[in-house]
């Protein structure tokens, strides 16, 4: 038995990455995935569904940090936060450091992720006990169907467009989440490395456009990650990424390893060549 | 034989980056290094030097265009400019698209890399007979202390701090090219990723504020480097990082794949950790 984990979902692109492990603590078939949970060499404990890097010790704050604070930073003032996905809890974590939430829904398909990570990961999954938090576990794209004009900001923390999560990248679950938006509502998307994957992104960008008056990409670096990085969809009716900043929101952030006001405006400007690619979609 | 380039700097640190390859183009062993070049399946052809990355075709306009042009769009007028290192000649490459540079140095210690980059890699090697270049094999850390108030700005383009490259991170290097510059000179020096490297960083750091008035840490994207990306010190006995920017020179440049005013800016705001670490040194 090697104590190499090696990403599968790159192989096939002639590209991997490896990460020594010194025990492997979980591997569980549910329903929907098999998830495995090693104490690597380097990064801390590290969570993989079906051969593929989910999230990492070492790096998990610039991903949750950065899927949450520049929306919940630019909407004045967020009440109701819907994840999908997420069942780690990070996302979880970082919505509810915003105090004037008060009601934050999680839909998470595979209920054996939360089980798993409450176990391994309780700097992660802190806030599934928070009176504030509500779980559903249910198939996203259906739960977002049942909800008109009701959520400030939707966030999709969904793994790759393969397997459960394939469904969280079609033009009808962003219309539905629309829907479920109220009328100056903001939906965060996870929306892959543009270094990698520019033609998934630009399918995201195609129906997007069509969908809400403003669509933004930002991106954080995830060392872990395939690329280095990985990018998110700002799709909002209303309030501008940049313009609608609220910067004395961020001192009352606690624990933040990753997120600024600077790190806010720099995720949003992008390599020429990406710049260039979107404007010409 | 496997077909998979392993990148050996990391794996020690229980972390490995493969890169799958159709033919290995040229292996040769110079007085200073092994050097092989591969045409790879991802990235193009790809240069290594003792088992170490140094560049792939697919990303090194991130890794160039960066490493030069924020100083020399800082700078008001470039006249000499030197390259320590560098031997492949990306970094000349985008030197010499700024038109009021006269003359080039390039120092590089291993003249069998200009040959073989040359040979291998036209894209890159593409300046070395521009009238305005000068070309020395010679070790960089000797021949900086023949010069004296005659560089503008000097770009040290080096591998990591093992090898022949060590010298390049030394206290008494620095303090050379201080005297080579003249009174408002600017040094950049290839300086590891804040992701990994945070000690060779903070080292680096404490000897530049002693030396240099000013001193800034700037990264780029170089998704097959480890972490991701790699950063940069900008050096600078005058001229601002931000403040000194003149937008309208970005205009004059040409193929650009990178760069633009937007990263400039961008690329000097880090992640809060290392911004508080940097502050804090």
């Amino acid at each position: 038995m090697s104590d190499w984990y090696e990403e599968q979902l790159e192989i096939k692109n002639g590209r991997a990455f490896k990460i020594q492990y010194k025990q492997l603590l979980e591997s569980y078939r549910s329903p929907f995935q098999k998830i495995d949970i090693y104490e690597s060499v380097p990064f801390g404990k590290i969570l993989v569904h079906d051969g593929v890097l989910m999230l990492t010790e070492f790096d998990e704050p610039h991903y949750h940090e950065m899927i949450v604070h520049p929306a919940l930073n630019v909407y004045p003032e967020p009440r109701n936060v819907l994840v999908i996905g997420g069942g780690d809890g990070g996302t979880l974590r970082e919505i509810l450091k915003h105090k004037e939430v008060r009601t934050a829904h999680l839909c998470e398909i595979d209920g054996d992720v939360i089980r798993l990570c409450k176990k391994h990961f309780p700097n992660l999954a802190c806030s599934f006990d928070d009176p504030r938090t509500e779980v559903f576990t249910e198939d996203g794209a259906q739960f977002i169907k049942k909800y008109r004009d009701f959520y400030n900001v939707i966030i999709v923390d969904s793994s790759d467009p393969v397997g459960p999560a394939e469904v969280l990248f079609r033009e009808t679950f962003y219309r539905d989440m629309f829907d479920a938006l109220t009328d100056d509502g903001i939906v965060i998307t996870q929306s892959e490395s543009f270094l990698y994957h520019r033609e998934t992104i630009g399918n995201i960008v195609g129906f997007s456009r069509k969908i809400f008056p403003l669509y933004h990409y930002y991106y954080t670096l995830v060392p872990t990650y395939p690329s280095g990085l990985i990018g998110f969809s700002f799709c909002s009716k209303k309030h501008h990424p940049l313009d609608d900043l609220r910067p004395e929101k961020i001192e009352h952030l606690q624990d933040l390893k990753y997120y600024s006001k600077e790190i806010h405006n720099a995720s949003f400007a992008l390599p020429l060549a990406f710049s260039r690619y979107l404007e010409n979609l």
